[in-house]
Parts: structure tokens; C-alpha cells; sequence
């Protein structure tokens, strides 16, 4: 066996070895990935590392126990593009012809009559009445799981105007890197939206990683029944439970939680009181409102810098000015975010 | 060195090392905790450990992924004792003396009056109206959290009347052990309660391991407001979204939980419903009734042997009719169990 080197030469492979380790430890942690990599550096990224830090950190005096890390997302101009219409919207327009050729008697009848007409301008005009029939003939008269079925085949088939792309695949990178950040963390993230509870839920779990118990939605009854067979069947009824928007994300909460969130997310003033209810809570909270800021990339529907407003899910200035009082983060897509969709180059 | 032993040496060593073997297997399986050991032997319990292994093991036809093992549990008369009267009603009588106190204009109203006279019988007989308006006045018209807050006291204080413990005491040691086992194989376990979802939800994670948002009762909404310092608040309003008792506990499986459960348990024809609408699913299914057979232990309103029937919770001999055609398994007290409640010696 030969012997081990002495000296000079073990001192030089000493030195060696140290350099190395220094270096090895440096590439280490170089390379430790960032989980939010379409987040910019900035304000808005700190304040959810900060957040998450303080919360999970057993010696930080705000850690919070794993069953209280609670994270509520709004879903329309939050997760993904509600831009021109939330897609729900556009789901049940594109059901009037199916309806139709079940009921032909409703060919005539508003609203049918103008969604059929294709008049897109006159289709924006429809009053909540109108629209309400729709979407209660759209949403309701079928069984839970005719429904899954046939939104599951909405979805593999139909395209966004813009993108031509599935509406799936139009959700927010720097979000679904936020919904897995805060789940490896220990967070359960739940979905909290003013869309139909039973449509999210056919995608919510391959689209967000988010099961069907954690997605708040608008909730309508359904009615127990049996088929013919005699096998039980729940039949979708157009009988409002609880419209999860404004005061009712809050009380949608405390209905399916019950439970404060520690952190929540959305970008309309039908947040607004979400907010407020997590931000009032003890400890340490996040509250982040998205500004829709980038007509390039995304649509320009937020305040800042005399961007044209729209009507669906504007962020007037006014709500601009309360978050900064309440001291809610609002992230700029534009500045903010170095990819908006996970199909961009 | 010393060389190995040979020849008989190694034979005779070699054959106490298989008989240790031998007898170390045979300690290690009959040392392995059972992980039920309030249930007798029987085709209750069998059914329970064959349902368990046939969803849970990789290589079974009946494997059930980590996220579809749904298991429900009605409460009362399932999970803890239900007579004389569910202890939800309970609290709503003993809370009218504070409700009269606040309000003593309604001293000669019924059902106050009546409740006030402390005369059973008569409490007994108090028409379904009047039932109504004591729910109201006792679940609605605080917040929540001064709710939560009165329920904990009174829950920390108050005292069955036969067993001289608090009520959580008087919860099922099987059906405990039972939760955990289930758990312990990775199921989710929910109650579904046509008690008041807000009361179970503050003893809920103590006393069954269940967390707040996997407590699916009957729900009363609740409307978003400011206290006088601006904070958010939820005060409880009397009115009903879902009562969770027959078929309504299938609607409330689906508004919470969206999936349908691979294993249900109850004891009333209040769950009929739920447990045909958890055996029409595919594959591996349980679904359980408990039958309160056992007049020693605890209460017999049971149909069977004679046993005398009380109003409340029934069990009649049609629904064991029923739950015998459909291949319910029927856990009789007095003979499946040989341990009823944790504080038995």
C-alpha cells in the first residue's frame, strides 16, 4: 500500500480541499433554485419571502401552526385572464346553441335571441336580468355529473380569442409559482371566487394543484334525487345559496373554513373585504392586490398611470389609495412579474 | 482469528436461529398493536380492516388514491351519546336564562316561558315552532366569535346528567379508534351533522381530531359587518342555507367536499342517504350503521330483541330491513364493542 502524502504536498492538497469546499459551498447555494423565478426583485417579492419566513420559521415569534396556515386566491384577473369576459361567462354563452336545440322554443326568447344573433356589442348590453336567465340555463337543470362532463369537454375544446390557446393554460406563472411556494411551506391554498363553485372544481385540481374541498365558489343548491335506475343523483338547481363576492367571500370563508386565512390574494374591490378580514387577524398577514398594468403582455385595467379603465374588474383609484393606507402589497404585472404565462418563451 | 464453527457446530446453531426467527415473527404479529381493540372480533370489525386494506394497498384492484379516501361520520348517535336529547339542544336550554336575562320581555313568551318553568314534560311536548324560535334565539344574533367563545365555556362546565362528565366525554372509544385507523391509512374523515356546523366546529379538532373545515353541519348564514373600532365582524343571522340532515347530507357533501365518500357511517334513517349515495359509487365501498342495542352500557332504541324504541334517533325495523338488503354492515353496542366509552376501566 502506498503511503499517504506528508509535507508540503499534504498541506497543498489541504488547501486544496478547503478552496473547493469554499467553492462547493458558494455553487450551493448559488444554485439553491428561487421558487418564485417570474417574480422581479422587489418589494412585492420580499414581502411574501418575508411573510413566509416569519410564519414557518419555528423561532420566529409570528410562527404560525401548520393547521392555521390557511391562503385564500381570488380566481378572475388573480390566478388567470378574466379579460373580455371571466370564462365562465364565455362557457355559458356557448352553451345557448345546446340549449336551445333541447327547448327550440327559447330560439325567440331573450336572452337566447341575441346570443344567437352573434352581436357581440348587443350581447354586452344584456340587463342582470337576461343575464341571470342565462346563466341559470347554462348552470342548472342537470345532473352533478352531467355538468363535470360537459364542462370537462368545453375545456379540452374551446380557445381563447387572443391567445388561441385553452383558458386553462392562460392562469398566471408568478401565481402558480406563489400556490406552490406557500403549499411547500405548509400552507393549504384554497380558491375563493364569484364563479360557480361546481365549474372551477372540474380544473381546479389539474389546473391549480388546489382539490375540490379547498375551491369557494358561488354556490347554488342542488337536489337530491334518484335516476331511473334508482341510483342517487344530485340534480343542479337554480336556487342560490351564497354569491361568494364582496361581504360573501368572507362569510364563503367562515362557511367552508371557518377559519381566518393568513394570507390572501385578489385584484378587484370584490376582495376588498377579504382583505380586510385576513389583514385583521393577529400575527403577521399578507394582503396583495394584482393591478392589471401591462396592455402588452396581459390587458391595462388599474389606475396607475392613466391607463384605461374597463368595466369588468376595474381597479379604481380610490381602492388603489386604500390598499396603500391599509398597507395591502399591490404588484404590478409589468414591473412586478418577468413572465406572465407559462407558455411564453 | 477464531475459524467459523462447521459441520454439526454450524447445523445446530443454524437451527436455533431459524426457530428464533420463527418465534420473533410470531411475537412481532401477535405483539403488533391492534389497531382497534374496543371492537370484538366479528364481521363488523373484519369489514373494517378488509375495507381499509383492500383501498389502501398498492397492488390491491381496489386501490383508492391518497385524495378519493373520503370517510363521513354522522355525530350524534354515531360519535357520541344522543339521548335524552342531542347535547346541541341541550345548550340551547341552557341558554335561556342569559337569553331572557338580555331579554326580559321574552319571560312570558314561549317557548321561553315554558323553558324557564324547568317542567320536562312540557319542554318535551313544545311544538316544532316554538323549537324554532329557542334555535334562533340561542345560534344567531352575536358574532361568531362570541359564539365560539360562549360554546367553549359552557362545553368546559356543563355536565351529562347520567354520567356526571362533560359531554365530549361521552364520545365512542371504537368509533375514536376508528377515525384514527382511518386516518392513520390516509383518509380524510369529515362529520356530517344536522346539528349546528358552527357549535360542533369549536369542540371538533379537540375532541375528534377533526379541523373546522372538514365539519359539514347544518348551516345558518352569516353577514359580514364592522364593529364599532371598524374591525370586520360575522354575526350570525337566522337564516338557514342547508338543514344536513337526509337528503340534505348529500347536497352538504357535495357544497363541501365536491367528492363522493368511499366509506360512510350513521346510525338513523336521517343517513339513508348519504350511505346509498356513498355505495353507488365504483369499487370498495363501507358503509356502517350503529345500533344502540346495549341498555347497560348506554341506551337501547335499537328494533332489535324487543328493545323499546324512544322517539328520538330511532332505529326501526324497517331501516334494519333496509340496511341488511343493501349490504350495510350493522355494529350492534352490545356485541361488537367491548369497550364503550375511554373512561370505562
Amino acid at each position: 500500500m502506498k503511503p499517504a502524502p506528508r509535507g508540503p504536498a499534504l498541506i497543498t492538497r489541504g488547501i486544496i480541499l478547503a478552496i473547493f469546499a469554499v467553492l462547493t459551498a458558494g455553487t450551493t447555494l448559488a444554485q439553491k433554485p428561487d421558487p418564485l423565478p417570474s417574480w422581479n426583485p422587489g418589494p412585492a417579492k420580499q414581502s411574501i419571502v418575508n411573510f413566509v419566513r416569519a410564519t414557518t420559521d419555528p423561532k420566529s415569534p409570528q410562527f404560525v401552526a401548520p393547521e392555521d396556515r390557511i391562503a385564500t386566491f381570488d380566481q378572475d384577473g388573480t390566478l388567470w385572464v378574466e379579460q373580455p369576459f371571466p370564462t365562465i361567462g364565455i362557457y355559458c354563452l356557448d352553451r345557448v346553441p345546446a340549449i336551445v336545440a333541447a327547448r327550440p322554443e327559447l330560439k325567440d326568447v331573450e336572452p337566447f335571441k341575441t346570443v344567437l344573433s352573434g352581436d357581440q356589442a348587443a350581447i354586452a348590453r344584456l340587463p342582470m336580468k337576461d343575464l341571470e336567465t342565462l346563466l341559470a340555463a347554462a348552470l342548472t337543470g342537470m345532473t352533478t355529473d352531467q355538468f363535470q362532463a360537459d364542462v370537462s369537454h368545453w375545456l379540452a375544446t374551446a380557445k381563447d380569442a387572443r391567445w388561441k390557446r385553452p383558458y386553462t393554460e392562460l392562469t398566471y406563472q408568478p401565481m402558480q409559482e406563489l400556490l406552490k411556494y406557500l403549499r411547500a411551506n405548509g400552507y393549504k391554498t384554497y380558491i375563493v371566487t364569484g364563479g360557480g363553485q361546481d365549474f372551477l372544481r372540474v380544473y381546479a385540481e389539474k389546473t391549480y394543484g388546489i382539490p375540490p374541498e379547498q375551491v369557494i365558489g358561488t354556490m347554488s343548491a342542488t337536489t337530491f334525487s334518484y335516476d331511473a335506475s334508482g341510483k342517487p343523483i344530485l340534480i343542479k338547481v337554480p336556487k342560490l345559496l351564497l354569491n361568494v363576492d364582496y361581504a360573501g367571500k368572507v362569510e364563503g370563508i367562515h362557511l367552508m373554513i371557518g377559519r381566518r386565512p393568513r394570507a390572501s390574494f385578489g385584484n378587484t374591490p370584490g376582495d376588498q373585504q377579504m382583505l380586510e378580514y385576513t389583514s385583521a387577524g393577529d400575527g403577521a398577514r399578507l394582503a396583495m392586490l394584482i393591478l392589471h398594468d401591462d396592455p402588452v403582455r396581459e390587458y391595462a385595467y388599474g389606475p396607475a398611470k392613466g391607463l384605461p379603465h374597463v368595466a369588468m374588474g376595474a381597479f379604481p383609484q380610490s381602492y388603489y389609495d386604500l390598499a396603500i393606507k391599509n398597507g395591502w402589497i399591490v404588484v404590478s404585472m409589468k414591473n412586478d412579474w418577468n413572465r406572465v404565462f407559462a407558455f411564453e418563451k
